[in-house]
């Protein structure tokens, strides 16, 4: 009875028509039902959940193991979580999305498409059913293209201005800047990353709470059309459905797995933008935080997971492609800065400096006592600070050159 | 021959005038002199310098094994030390040392006294020959409760907050505040701590890097007798040096070995204060940094430290505090903050919560469909809801309450 482990392929169109069915049917990261869909086939599943295919132990054991595998050794079982689905069967339309998805210029990316993005496998069983996507793009950027840059809602000038370098700089450097579509910090990030306008890469992707035949939040609806316009907007539920809190959440999960590092600019104490960094903590990806004020509520949340030690420390778009980059690739540069002449002096010949007087001249026996230096030492030294044009010769002694 | 292991005292006053001459004679650090003072003792390490006592094979045998324990396997020899300390002789009078300190009030500590910082042991051959002290106290405070504040001489308007508001906080909560007397940052915290004035216990100390009978630099004056009046001014140096750029970085590990703490409030990407918390990370003492703007220069070397992991982001007074503590003492209280009412709730109730109209009323039946729960989730969750104060029967149905 392999049907459980393999995917009936019932014709070309059957997987997607059922996956987008199944996306209205759970709600995103419903273990329980991932793994009926694991175990069974998305095409099994959903007739199973309509009632016009029967259940069996076997069903139930295969969920059970998958489950297991995944870390829920325990579950209420199949019963209980038909109950959950079958509500929502007389709701179901899937062609009816699928062919408003396409009117929206946009489409559904299944785990059977070659353009399903791998990265979301590390998801593991809460990797989501389906993808909605609508936009320019027919598939997403690869992983180690992808930066999330992310933050509270209320954000101030100061996060504004962070969010809308680091954005439109990420992209400058080839990357696609992943964000929530949100006011703040995440419009801001979008909207810098537009402004870097490359043209031949897709500079930004916002991952959405909600169906996409909606712009969410309704002022940000200009926005969300330029950020499909150059890339795409993205759902794991279809068109119709509202943003509720817990989607907000589970949406936070998909742009972490999507994005090679994930960029808190602002975030407050309690801030969705948190839930963000610890999923990509949890995926092993790098985090990164931007300081602030410590007197700016809107940064305490970044000074917390730096605190916290699960977020590096990042002032600036070199940081942040450090971050994202693999190891040795997109170093960030250190800043050169106000290198001193005296840099690299020995120690002696520092103390030697120190011991020379600006206004009058001395004898290097008079240096030996000041420096605290034997005279072979004072004399080698003079040698070398007159070379480096940090001493010079003055009538019957020395200076310091200035 | 144990003249080597052993000092003589020739006298209770004779091993406190010896290293008062010396402090004169040698450079801070300077580990072939603190080896000739290890191995032979001050009287004889000084008489010997002197010319009064012979030097031996044996003698340098025993400097070298004090080397090698240090980690300086090779040096190059007691003949070429002796050029660095011998042309300092004649301006040896550590008798009128030690009188110019006790009428400015002070005293010279030595590690033969019991009110010799047992800290300084961290710094093993790098340990001070004793230590000049003007003002109040006649000991330092014990290690737990000294934090030192540091940053850089050009202090902006928030570093200046940032550090005497922990400072204040710091001396409140029955620290001691140490820093390094100078313009800025330093002066700032010195200036905090006297403003919380305790009165039970000392508020603050200045290491300095020149002699303790001038105040520098000269614009802290009356901010230095402050500090002497309420805690102590100290020095590795005798009266009369001047403090050189060397002097300032070896005051530093000074700063670091004897607080339990440090915290850096502002820095450049190159600065002395940078210096400061790698000698007490060396140390394996904490370190603290504060974040700040990313556009601030001042805070770009802080942002460094945090960046590098080798400093913790620190925020407040609470967080300084639990960094300086002992494990499980001065823990920092996590700020309370908005927690909102629907924290904590369980997936299901957070579904269902979503799911409830606010201007209007459901049923149960409709709730299951729009949460994606069954029927006996739904009635239980709206049970727990009622309870919680977060939904409320309406006519017909329920609705989300407000």
């Amino acid at each position: 009875m392999n049907t459980f482990e393999t995917p009936i392929r019932v014709g070309s169109d059957a997987p997607r028509i059922a996956r987008a069915a199944l996306t209205r049917l759970m709600e995103p990261a419903d273990l329980p039902g991932l793994a009926l869909v694991r175990a069974a086939g998305p095409v099994e599943a959903l007739a199973f959940i309509r009632g016009s295919a029967a259940g069996s132990p076997e069903l139930e054991r295969a969920m059970s193991a998958v489950l297991a595998d995944a870390g829920v050794p325990r579950w209420p079982g199949l019963a209980d979580a038909l109950t959950r689905w079958r509500p929502r069967v007389g709701d179901l339309a899937p062609e009816r999305d699928l062919a408003m998805i396409g009117r929206l210029g946009g489409t559904l990316l299944i785990p059977e498409d070659d353009a399903w993005p791998a990265a979301l496998g590390d998801l593991e069983l809460a990797a989501p059913i389906a993808l909605w996507l609508r936009g320019r793009l027919r598939e997403l950027p690869p992983l180690e293209r992808c930066v999330a840059v992310v933050g509270s809602r209320d954000s101030t000038a100061y996060g504004a201005n962070v969010a809308g370098e680091v954005a439109h700089g990420l992209v400058g450097r080839g990357f696609t800047v992943i964000s929530g579509g949100a006011y703040g910090i995440d419009a801001h990030a979008h909207r810098g990353a537009l402004g870097g306008n490359p043209g031949r890469w897709p500079a930004t992707v916002a991952i959405m709470a909600g169906g996409l035949d909606r712009f969410y939040p309704a002022g940000n609806e200009e926005l969300l059309r330029a950020v499909a316009d150059a890339g795409a907007l993205v759902a794991e539920v279809p068109p119709g459905t509202n943003p509720t809190r817990y989607r907000f959440l589970q949406r936070n999960r998909l742009i972490a797995a999507l994005a090679a590092a994930t960029v808190v600019v602002e975030a407050r104490w309690r801030s969705g933008a948190l839930n963000t960094a610890h999923h990509a903590d949890a995926l092993s990806r790098p985090v990164g935080a931007v300081p602030g004020s410590v007197y700016s509520a809107n940064s305490a949340g970044c000074h917390r997971i730096l605190r916290e030690g699960s977020a590096v420390c990042v002032t600036d778009v070199a940081e942040v492609a450090e971050l994202a980059g693999a190891a040795g690739s997109n170093l960030a540069a250190e800043p050169v800065g106000a290198a001193a002449r005296h840099d690299g002096l020995a120690v002696e010949d520092l103390l030697l400096m120190d011991a020379l007087p600006v206004a009058s001249v001395t004898t290097p026996q008079k240096l030996c006592s000041v420096a605290g230096l034997g005279l072979p030492a004072v004399l080698a030294g003079l040698g070398r600070l007159e070379v480096m044009g940090l001493a010079e010769r003055g009538g019957a002694g020395w200076r310091r050159k200035r």
